[in-house]
């Protein structure tokens, strides 16, 4: 795949009081049309993630929305698959490149969380889960502490180790201008904070959050000097936990990775950053397990002892992850696709790495029924 | 574009009291792999159009319970474009082959629509209509309405002409086992019927449907007896009527056309049938206009003298049309590829053309801001 990435943009992620879903979409908008010097009327399809419009503002049709803001009969389409919903939007924008129908292509990852009460977000984010699951009682944050009951149980973990991967990326998100939490919490912070659904507390949760963010892509031949595209995947695995085998790996997320390794001829110590979907701490540590940075069970020990820290050799979530730069579900696929382009072309201020060539996202819909991982290339 | 059809299915549509939107989606899906020969495993990727379900079944993903059906690692990939879904669904799909990532794909086109009381339902599909439409207290017949009144206005016509696209389609759907109306309705009901939004009464507007269906594409080299997707081609138009210069055309469906009549290298002489989106009368009037079918302004008369009837020279709706067959929103634009692929198959039953060659089916979404046009080739 040989996908080049020209334009990015994101928002400040938060509680966006001030602005609404339609000033999300044309900010974002605005900034990656800027950003590859494009004007409105150069676009040729544009591709959307959003999760949660129809429930939240009453608004279902939103790929005519953005061709009534581009202003021409550009063609539109809107996917969903529940906090993957930007991931997939960006996977078929780089196939409808791939195919040849358009030279390039605006992708926009949008949510708007907090103009409903928290028990209606809540409710409107477990349609993402099975009806038997949702009949049950179950909860999301329910669901992903069953996830990590298990690993506990199974691999020596404690509940002090799930704390690691939220302080980490709260270090992180001190360096990211957008971040909704720039703040440092300690490991008796965490430990502290309320019980949310043993054993995960509030600050192992990812927050909801406002934001947007777009990219610009176009299919042609790479250029010295910029960021492509190397591998486009998505997976899928059941929708409900009980159907697994086994509920400490995502299945969804290792054959994603195999398939994308392959493609681009890399293995994970080739990648040189990750943003990995870490809605809630236990979900980063089967990420970095299930990606192959980490053997199976020791993920929570690399953590632990700082090996994705981000002067570590294998920096995860460098900007601030779900965690602490925000988790704005349909946005967030897009956003970690952005950040790492950031990176890739050495604007990522404060965070910057030195010179960082392979990078991989890792976006997350439900509890891994819906997968999709990028690797860019310098 | 070569993309081969190599199997197909649609269920009954109606008011199916005794199926779920999973037991409509398992039907399609079992359907379409026996017709193709193929079985779960050997589906490489799925495309599903559904625009309803986070408001009827608090089901938002449905990507991953379709994985889960599969009893694979499958992608799949949800679209909502309103009622637009299920066309976006298959050009999405057809997309996918194109870029070479998959061999071969399942595209669905769900629905489940009565599970809700016709209030809640009625507003859920406002949120295809823009903010301030809703906010002015429109409905997607006062929508229409508009379009009606001013099409009457300039070109002459009356409110009887509004009658014959829904006494032809009825008429049609006398011959589809599969359709929600399969009887003669006469001028006289049309303009007795309750009005709705005047001039458009209960009989011009298509019903509240459940159903689904499904098709299994190939990127393949088209053998002689192969029907293929010849064009696939999806444009928008703004979200709100009060956007546009001229609310008798819709000018995503005039370009949807001309680009898809341009890849095939046809002009609307060669088509032999046309499913078109008839949500209301006067969208039948509108499309066989915008297609090139007849001249602007004419396309009313040439309805009323029977120049769309199965058995003229340009039968359009001969499944019975969104009107007598029924509307099962995000499986329409599934379901027009899937009439118009039996016919070129010729096992289309009791409606069956004499040899027909090329077939265009046009799906819409809101009043037009998105419109995917397909044309099959045998």
């Amino acid at each position: 795949m040989n996908i080049i990435i020209s334009g990015a943009y994101q928002t400040k992620c938060g509680e966006l009081w001030d602005k609404s879903l339609d000033d999300l979409i044309i900010e974002s908008i605005d900034g990656s049309l800027v950003d590859a010097s494009l004007e409105k009327k150069d676009i040729q399809a544009v591709f959307l993630g959003n999760k949660m419009a129809s429930q939240v503002s009453d608004q279902n049709h939103l790929s005519a929305l953005i061709t009534q803001i581009l202003g021409h009969c550009v063609p539109v389409v809107r996917v969903e698959a529940a906090c993957a919903s930007g991931g997939v939007a960006v996977s078929q924008a780089c196939l409808a490149l791939e195919s040849g129908q358009y030279d390039n292509a605006l992708v926009i990852g949008a949510e708007k969380m907090t103009d409903l009460p928290i028990d209606e977000i809540s409710y409107a984010l477990m349609h993402a889960a099975s009806e038997c699951e949702r009949d049950a009682g179950l909860s999301f944050v329910g669901l992903y502490a069953l996830m990590a009951q298990h690993y506990l149980q199974t691999f020596g973990a404690t509940e002090q180790d799930l704390a690691f991967p939220a302080i980490k990326n709260h270090e992180h998100a001190k360096l990211n201008p957008n971040a909704q939490f720039p703040f440092s919490i300690s490991a008796e912070q965490v430990m502290q904070s309320a019980m949310v659904a043993d054993p995960l507390r509030l600050l192992h949760c990812s927050p909801i959050t406002d934001g947007a963010a777009a990219l610009i892509l176009e299919n042609k031949q790479k250029k010295s000097n910029q960021v492509q595209i190397a591998a486009s995947v998505q997976t899928g695995e059941t929708l409900s936990l009980s159907e697994r085998k086994d509920i400490t790996v995502l299945e969804s997320t290792k054959k994603a990775a195999q398939l994308a390794y392959t493609q681009v001829g890399v293995s994970p110590e080739d990648i040189d950053l990750w943003e990995v979907h870490d809605c809630f701490s236990i979900a980063e540590i089967l990420a970095v397990e299930d990606l192959g940075i980490f053997p199976k069970g020791e993920g929570f020990i690399g953590i632990r002892n700082q090996e994705c820290a981000i002067n570590s050799k294998n920096p995860v979530n460098i900007s601030g992850g779900l965690k602490a730069c925000g988790h704005p579900v349909g946005a967030t696929g897009v956003k970690q696709v952005v950040e790492v382009y950031n990176q890739l072309k050495g604007r990522a201020g404060a965070r910057q790495l030195d010179n960082p060539k392979v990078g991989l996202t890792h976006n997350v819909g439900g509890t891994g029924g819906t997968v999709v991982i990028h690797v860019l290339k310098k």
